[in-house]
């Protein structure tokens, strides 16, 4: 991929550790509400390659989006609890204007951050916490339909929707990775719904970096490590983007060492 | 029934077909953003029972929603083609606006006015006309994840993931009706799209009430009249909301004659 790749969100937890794998992978065009400080940049980042705006700002975000050849699309209020008037305009308005200006410039793929809690209110009083455990075979495979328990899953499954409609009318690539719990290092420590669905940072990029190179039309696929515990299905991933986790929150004690 | 049901949106098409066949069923309190001239007001609906305001304005239709134990919500912008702002604000906004409301004042049952329009990308050049022909038999049941072809029905397409979040945290019984073509008196005229998904008036009201009578959690059920062209399914409506219908476009000429 020659054409530089848009990173919207840039300096958020998803940003960072995609760049913390990819910096050197892609040429890479950085879009966030604020400027990151000079020194923060990865090497090979330059100040030129960082745009800042807000992605509702059609004009910020389709300057930023011309002549890239893909869009990973980050940018959004990532708080669960985030109120309603945030996300209604942060990450469904938002979205949609990532979308059309991608649309406009002819980008080919776009990847676009969703998230676990899409699918939130799967988890119901009766299914936990059996869920989240090694023993329990209860899985969601991203074929079913969208049940957030709040309005940031909201919002994030409107993305979907959102991505699914450009999609079908400009036949852009996309996909949407339902990203579980991000965390750096080791898993979330005593919080099995955590580590049922973690995401080490090197298996973000990863499926990140698959998200850009695979061939696909739009894919709704889970974002986690290869856990034990693991209630999501990571098979789509695999099979469609060739996703090939490395890590498991299995090789972690429950204070977050590594097993012997 | 024998608190009021409010219908937003009740001076639009589906509005005036619901309260054509059960004006005298309910307590009406009608909701909209112009006030029905006094001499249309259906017999037993008095100015005391209207509404004026926006949806999306909280202090209005909370009060409206009050001592309620129903909503109709079909207020929005009605237009296919209608801008992304419009459809943002009006349907999407104004949608979550009427189902927090009904949370909040402990509504038991929304049905709300959901399109075709969100699935109308499964028409894909490759099935269409035949699938609108009666001897095709691809159908849709509402099992499917959403395919919008425009952001109108990216808007009811997010509204029924609102349905969805209300439904699962407040647990009020929620149905959304993917709405066909709904004309008076006969259906589409040389329009066999129109012809396969038509829905009579008194089909409209029909399913409407059964909406309001019926037990069920969440449903999505699609809106048509027992037409034999239909691509959409009706079972999920016959089974779980008991929905009957009179009518099929098949008993009209091309022309909107009855047949012999």
């Amino acid at each position: 991929m020659d054409d530089p790749v848009l990173l919207t969100g840039a300096g958020g937890r998803v940003g960072t550790a995609i760049l913390d794998g990819l910096a050197d992978a892609y040429d890479w065009r950085l879009f966030d509400l604020e400027p990151p400080s000079p020194s923060s940049l990865p090497a090979g980042i330059d100040e030129s390659d960082v745009y800042v705006g807000d992605v509702t700002d059609r004009g910020a975000i389709g300057e930023a989006v011309e002549e890239v050849s893909a869009v990973i699309h980050l940018a959004g209020d990532p708080r669960p609890k985030a109120p309603w008037d945030s996300v209604l305009t942060n990450n469904i308005d938002g979205t949609h204007a990532v979308f059309e200006a991608a649309a406009t410039a002819d980008v080919e793929t776009v990847a676009f951050a969703s998230s676990n809690h899409a699918v939130g209110a799967y988890e119901t009083d009766a299914r936990t916490p059996d869920m989240y455990r090694t023993d329990d075979d209860y899985r969601l495979d991203g074929s079913e339909l969208p049940r957030p328990a709040n309005d940031y899953g909201l919002s994030k499954a409107a993305g979907e929707l959102i991505g699914r409609r450009f999609h079908d009318e400009y036949g852009i690539s996309v996909a949407c990775v339902r990203i579980g719990n991000l965390t750096q290092g080791h898993p979330p420590v005593e919080y099995e719904r955590g580590q049922a669905m973690w995401l080490s940072y090197r298996d973000c990029a990863h499926l990140f970096d698959r998200c850009l190179q695979a061939d696909y039309g739009f894919e709704v696929v889970y974002g986690i490590s290869d856990n034990d515990r693991k209630y999501y299905s990571i098979e789509r991933a695999r099979d469609v983007l060739g996703y090939d986790p490395q890590d498991n929150s299995a090789e972690y004690t429950f204070a977050g060492e590594p097993r012997e």
